[in-house]
Formats: structure tokens, C-alpha cells, sequence
């Protein structure tokens, strides 16, 4: 069977590759009590993040010459502004990934909104406009999708009810899916940290590849929306920097597969929307 | 040593190869609390099976030529109505599951039969008689096999006492049990969702394949029966597909082994019962 | 380094090779809860030991000529008495291993040797006067070495204070420790039930035998006991005693590895002590 | 990208290997709960560290010429003392690792003192005046560094907030963080006792040396400090020493590593301190 090229994508490709860094920070330890603040293990184990995870693999897109989306909350903004720059003057997206880090499925209504335009806040004052948002732990709540069609984003990428964009009709406009999943997840492979119990997951850089290189393989044959997250305290150490290099610089190679920013793969599928195989689309997808 | 072939099986084979598709859709994440029902992560994570798994996996066993059995609890045949035409018209099996896909050993006697009966209830108005059942998450109670021999059923599938099929009397009729185990169930591999906490498991493909291909290899030397299990919201992602496509053209490139649903299965083992190589069967197997 | 043959093993020997096999059956259920008894899955996950698994590993090891040693709870003996001769009669070596598989540190005095003396009374009446005996779970109480000293037993196998054998002198005898370690037990690669939660255990025999076999390759360059525990329901299943027989012809084909019951490993370290490399033995080891 | 050799080492050298080996022995156990002295599995497997696993260690290292640094609780040098002279003799270094073994974010300040300046009584009294500190499972309470500091110690390596070290300021001293990883801990990978529940982990030796490879290739790449972790009780089984040994092999090949212990790290990093890629370093690193 020949792939054909999805309608959404250029001619001659059969996969859109949207490598997602967030920025989440010490909020993953804070997000499980403000006491962790005094330990110092756990925080300076997410300050790693800014000291040498997010300067890491900024280095290395230079070098591969790709555009990313860095999915950074508003606390992680106003405590680390010196990330700005660096992110936005390379050319990569900035997104909208909530305030304070917080899942909304925990949240009522009223605290997500004020979350949510939080957020917005802080990046216009960095003069940045989100394109498109990601639920914190993409727990989105029953509303998310809402109040992101009211605010005019573009996109989310929080659910996995597919592997290629779908449209969501909101608030009678179109907001696009760009569905994500745990394979594709570098937190699922390699977060460990006992106290908070935020995972205990020590992975080799490998086998991690070699899981995300298999659904690549996967999705050229079938076609489809490849979007990796890669947390700059976990993928940023040296060695798993090494091991995504790798995959990224196959990725490059194939031919079939193109590089582009979540906004990007928002327009294109806003623009020429992708098939779905069948109906069937239940009401809270 | 050369291995016979089973007397239960065509000449020149060792082994019968059934591949089992439960759908349980979002049964699998309501039974769990029906709260979630609002939480559109998890169940966008179930409905990747209709609209995408499915579809995947049927074009896939089209190109082979395989034919499975599918298991589809009640609820999702009322809920997904669409399903049942391609599986049916495309010649596979479609075999009892349940209505709620609720554990029958959390049921009363009551409940456990009035729900067997709905599920038949839903399966008669598509025009399916099943051959056979299969307990939600493998949990018969006592009482599961005398209600499936009661209603007729040929087979059940929800033990493990063997890796050849094995008679069991119930209500003065043979019900062949066509044992499963967890080594060949894709969920032990790649269930992965933290809320509703479903499992942790994200396995590589290759690692899960080089699993089942060492049991096919196993069972070919010493004669049985290998049923994999593979759910379509889990084998129905791009990568996992491919790496099970792997594992089928290989068993078809064996040449001892015979791709059969758990129907014809059963219909052989009660024609010529594969013998077992001891007594001492234990009352409650 | 040239490895020196230890003083309890043969002329260029480095390693002795103990297989045991523990043949626990619905005790592991049963103990945690006798409600358990009804529950279909979970019994015929047990009973899978007595109908294939026990058999299926004989042949293997009456083909490959190797002598084991059968852990055997009174309970199974009492319940599947046909077992027996099959084991004995091959002239491989049974051993103590509780009545009813409980652990003893969860036992009071009273209880540990009534449990204890039930076992031996089991034994007796098939003829069988054991020469060692293994702590259910291996959990020893700081009273087991002394009732194993008392009742004339040589040896004790469910420590882990060394992986060549040792002595520990209780009432005025010694009894040879034969070492344990959990790398070499196929129940923490294997082991898989949900309810009761046995483990989650689903290893590719491929990995569990790579670390089986590292583990061997390490002994013979240091010298040593290797004993491996492989329970008849989790080994016995088809792939995975393929890939056992695979590491037991390994062994055979080494030529410093010598295959032999744990009586005999006792028996030879009594004889001739293995050197410790320094003291500081603890009072509880 | 030619990696350029770091200010803090030599000319040629692009990562310092510094090798360290926790001697916790039973107070891994014991910390968890008295009432496990008197359960022998535990206690024997913990002794296995001083029985065996240390002298294994230790040859290794002397046919190797590798010097590591042993972080020994005071609680073990009590206990074994007969620990020191085979360590200190070898020319290793022996640091601070606390006198009970328990976690400084359990214990009150006077408790965290009193532990720490015991564990010093106990050092000295055997002629050891240390460099550096470790806190007990790596988790330093906010006063740690300041107790460091006050005590005139050179380093401490507890923390996580880069992969080259890192000087941070406390009473008016910069003390000298040696940053550790969990990837590089062989506790994350070996460390298996179900009563007391330390760990559930098997890994086979060949992966978590992969993965401690693959971290050694990365860091080679950017340059930085490479801190292995090794238990006694652990990687001094014997499949695992040798795994290691195959790591440190490799190493010794590569020509830009070279091996130091942790107190000469620090003095290196204290004389030209290494750069960091950006400023941010936050209150609680």
C-alpha cells in the first residue's frame, strides 16, 4: 500500500512532526504542595530545566534547523521572563498551558476561567498572542474546549480521539484538535521523583527512541499528526538529548515526514480538513 | 523432538492461532465511575477505537485474509450501532461480552444473568446468535460457565487452566473452554491512563511482539492453542499495528500454524477433545 | 583472572547449578483469602501447575538430563498426590516448603511449628524424609533456623547473605544455607494476577533469561551457588520454558558448571565450607 | 560540534567520572522499622553488602586502578569497622553520608545536627576528616548546605540542578554542589525487597549499564560531571559487577574521561569554577 498524502499536508508528505516542549517548571512539584518548596532536591531538580534542559535543546533545534512549540505556564513566565527571548527570537511558538499548572478537572469553573485569562495576561505582556492552548496534565474539563473557542485560540491539544487533527465545533467556531498521546510522551518514559510522587520511570534513552520511532513508522504508513512532548527537565539531560537528536535527525531524513509548529498544523487543518475513517463522533469527544 | 499435530487440528499443524478484538469503548472508563463521562481526556483515549482503531484494524486482517473474533459488549453495540455491518459483512466472528462490561464477580446471581441477557437481547436485534462468551476483564464467577451452558453457548473464554482447549461439563453439556493469558493481552502492554486509572503500561511495540512471537514459537513446539487479545483503542495506534502485522505475517509464514476464530475453535475441540496430559482437574477450574 | 574452582565444587568447577521449582499451586491464592476459592480465573491461573506446567518442565528436564529439586507445600501434596511419583520416581529431590504456605514472620511459634511438623507429616506418608527446606515467600522468622536445625534438616534455602553456600551454627549443628537472590526467581519477571494481586509482572522470556544468564556468566567468573526458582505456573507456560531450556543448555554446553540437587549442594558444602572473604557475620543472618 | 574540554578539567578531557559507593547496609532496613532486625531475609540481604559485595567491589576497582568514594553512614562504620582499613587503604575516599541513614526532611533541626555532627565523632575517631557530604537519600532539608558549610565541608552531593558542579553560597562559604541523577543510581534499577518495601526493581544488568552509557555518551558530547552510583548490596551481585566493570572499561578507553573521586572534583571546581549557560539560578537550588 502506497500512503497517500493527507489533505491537510504538502504534497509528498504523510506525516506532520510538531515537536511540543513544555516549560511547566518547579510548578510540577509546587502543583503537588507548597512545602515542597523548601525541599531541595525536587526543586532543584525542575530548576535543571532552565539551567541547562531548555538551553540544551535549544541549542540543538539550531542546529537541526526546526521550529518547535514551547507550552509554557504563566507562573513558569513571570518566575523565569529570561526564557522568553531565546524561545521566540529562534522563531519557535509560544503557547498558552494555563497559569499555575493546575489540572481543570480540579478547578470549578470560575477558578479555570480566571486561570486560564491569567495566563493570557502574562504573555501580552510579553507581547506574545497564543495560537492555541494545552489542558495542564491535558486533564481538560468539560468547559476547556469553550472557553478556548471564546477566546478565539486556534487550536488545543489535549485529547486522543485521534491521530490526525479534528475539527470541535464550540461556540459556533471551529477550534482544531491536535490530538496527543501517552506514547508520545517523554514523562511516561522518564520522570522519577519519589517526594512528591511525580513518576518512577527511568527508561533507557533506547528504548524511549525506540517506541517514538516505531509510531513514526507507523503513522508515515498510515498518515497522520506526530506530535512528541519533550519536558527540558527530562529530555534535556545529556544523554536523552543525544537519543532525540537521533530520532529527530531520522525523522529529517525520510522525506515524507514535515516539520511544523502546532500553530502551523492548526491552520493547514483548518484549512483543508482531514477525513475521518467514520461518524460516530460521541459528544464529549 | 517433532511436534505432533493436536488431534483437535488439521493435519500438519501445532497450533491455532485465534486473534480476539474485545471493543469494550467507553465501558472500559464508565465502569470506573460515571463522573468520567465528563472528563474528555479518557474518553476521547476510548473513542479512538471507532473512530480510528477499528477501521485500522479491519483494513489490516482485510489485507491478510484473517478473520477474528470480536468481542463488543452491549453497551457499546447500542452506542456505536455503525460498528456491527463492517465486522459482521466482512466475515468475522462476533461473540458475548457482556452489557456493561462490569466484573461478573462484583454481580449478583440476579445481576449476572439479567445482564448476559440483555447482551443477548442487543446482539438478536443485529441478527447475532454468539458461539460463545467471554467474562468482562476475564472475572467469571461460579456461576458464569453454568449460565453460559445454560443458554447454549458453545465456548467460553475467560480461564486459564491450560494451552489447549478444554471441555467442562456444566448442566449436562460440554462447554469448551478456550483458554486465554495475560501474556497475550495487549493491555498488559499498553493500557496507559492515569484517571480513571486503567494501567501504566506503555511498552514498546517491539518489546510486546518479541513476547508474543516467543509464546507462538513456544506453543508451536509443544502443540495448543494461542489466542491473543489485542483491543482496538490500544493495537488500533499506527506503530502497534504495523509492529502487529509483523507478528501475523510471520505466523502465516510458519505454515504450522492455522488462523481460525474462536468459534471454529471450539467446533473442533468438541469434535475431537485434545487430550491432557494429567488428571486431577480441580473442582472450580 | 583464572577462576578458581571453589572447595565444595568439583575439579574445574566454578558454579553449582541448583534448579528448584517450587510447585505452590492454589496455595498462593488461597492464602490470600479463602473467598478466592470461587473465583474461577485466579484457580485455574494455579491449577495451569498440576494440568501442563509440571509435566511440560519433567519432559524438558528428563531431556536435557538434569536433576531438580521440588519445593512442595504439604497442601499440594495433600491435594494433587498425584504429583509424586512423577517427581520422586525421575529421581529428582523433594524438600520441605511449609504445609500451607503461609509466611512465618506472619506466624507465631506455635503456629510456625505445627505448620512445620504437618509438612513433614505429609512427607512421610509418600515415603519422603526431606534433607532441606524453604521459608514460604522466603520469609524466614528469627525462629526458622533453629526448628530446621532441630528436626535434623542439612540445609536451609531462604536467605541471601552470600551467593556461595554458607554455615550457620544453630542448637550446637550446622545447617548449610544454600543462598537465594531475587534476580534468580522467575516470579518477580513473571508473575501476573490482578485480583488477589499476585504481581504485574509480563517480562519477555528473552529479558528474564538475559538477566539469568548474566547473572550465571557472573558466577562462573567469581565462583559460586546459582540457584534459579522457577514455579511450574509461570515457567511452565510454553515460550518461557523454551527459553529456559535454552539457558539450561547453555550451562550444559559451559563445561565449569555443574548441575545439582540442593541436597547435594549441601552436602558438599558441609563437607568442604566455602571460604568467606571476611567475618563481621551479623547475629540475625 | 567538537566538545570543547571544560574549565575544570584537564586539558583533553571533556567529563570527570567520579564512581561513588553508598555502604548503607542494614540501615536501608532498619530505617523503615526495628521490629526487620528480626527478620532475617532483610537483614541478610543488606549483610550481603559487607560480606560480599564490598570485597567484590573492591578487587575490581584495584585491577581496574580506579579510586571511588564511599559514603558510609557512621550507624555502619560502628557496626563494621572492620569496613574502614580495606578503603581508606586502597587510597578511596570516605565521606560523610549521615549517622542513622534517615532523611534530613523527616528530622527537626536538632535532630539534623546532632545526626551529622555524631557521624563526624564517628569519622574521626577512625582518622577520617571528610570532604563532602551526602545527605541520606539524597534529601537534604533547606538547612543541609548551611550545616555543610558551617562544618567546613568542601562539597555536598545531594542535589540535581545541573549535570556539571556548582558552587553555592552558605555562610559566607562556597560550598561545592557535585550534582547527582536517579538515572545514574543503581538503586532505580536493582534494588528489589518487598518486607520492608524498599524496591520492586530487576532490571537486567545490560540495560541499566545501557543507560549509564548512553547518559556517559551524552555528557561526553556537551561535557560535565559524571556521578555513578553503586551500592554494595546491589551492583555487588555478581552478574552486575561484572556489567559494571564491562561501563568502567569503556570508559577508561574513551581517553576525554577521566576518573576522580568527588573530593578532587571539588577542588577542581572550587579553583575554576565551570560556567553556566544562564543566569535564574532560583533561592531553594
Amino acid at each position: 500500500m502506497e500512503p497517500a498524502t493527507p489533505s491537510w499536508l504538502p504534497e509528498g508528505k504523510t506525516t506532520a512532526f510538531a515537536l511540543t516542549i513544555p516549560v511547566d517548571c518547579e510548578t510540577v512539584v509546587l502543583a503537588e504542595g507548597r512545602r515542597f518548596a523548601q525541599h531541595p532536591l525536587p526543586m532543584s531538580h525542575q530548576v535543571y530545566e532552565i539551567q541547562r534542559g531548555v538551553p540544551r535543546l535549544l541549542g540543538m533545534l539550531d542546529a537541526l534547523g526546526i521550529k518547535a512549540t514551547f507550552f509554557v505556564p504563566g507562573w513558569t513566565l513571570e518566575r523565569h521572563p529570561q526564557l522568553v527571548e531565546p524561545i521566540v527570537g529562534a522563531g519557535h511558538e509560544l503557547a498558552h498551558h494555563s497559569y499555575s499548572h493546575r489540572p481543570p478537572t480540579d478547578m470549578s469553573e470560575s477558578e479555570e476561567r480566571a486561570d486560564f485569562e491569567r495566563a493570557l495576561e502574562v504573555m501580552a505582556a510579553f507581547g506574545v498572542t497564543p495560537a492555541g492552548h494545552r489542558a495542564a496534565y491535558w486533564s481538560a474539563s468539560s468547559r476547556t474546549l469553550d472557553i478556548v473557542a471564546e477566546y478565539g485560540l486556534r487550536y488545543d491539544t489535549s485529547l486522543m480521539g485521534d491521530d490526525s487533527p479534528y475539527l470541535v465545533r464550540r461556540r459556533d467556531r471551529d477550534v482544531v484538535e491536535l490530538p496527543c498521546h501517552w506514547i508520545l510522551d517523554d514523562f511516561d518514559h522518564y520522570a522519577f521523583l519519589p517526594q512528591p510522587r511525580i513518576g518512577r520511570n527511568v527508561e533507557a534513552p533506547q528504548t524511549a527512541v525506540g517506541i517514538w520511532r516505531a509510531e513514526l513508522d507507523g503513522l508515515r504508513r498510515y498518515g497522520g499528526l506526530y506530535q512528541l512532548t519533550c519536558h527540558a527537565f527530562l529530555s534535556g539531560r545529556a544523554g536523552r538529548t543525544l537519543a532525540l537528536r537521533g530520532l529527530l535527525e531520522y525523522a529529517l531524513s525520510c522525506g515524507d515526514v514535515e516539520f511544523m509548529t502546532c500553530g502551523e498544523a492548526a491552520r493547514r487543518a483548518l484549512a483543508a480538513p482531514p477525513a475521518r475513517p467514520r461518524a460516530g463522533v460521541t459528544e464529549t469527544q
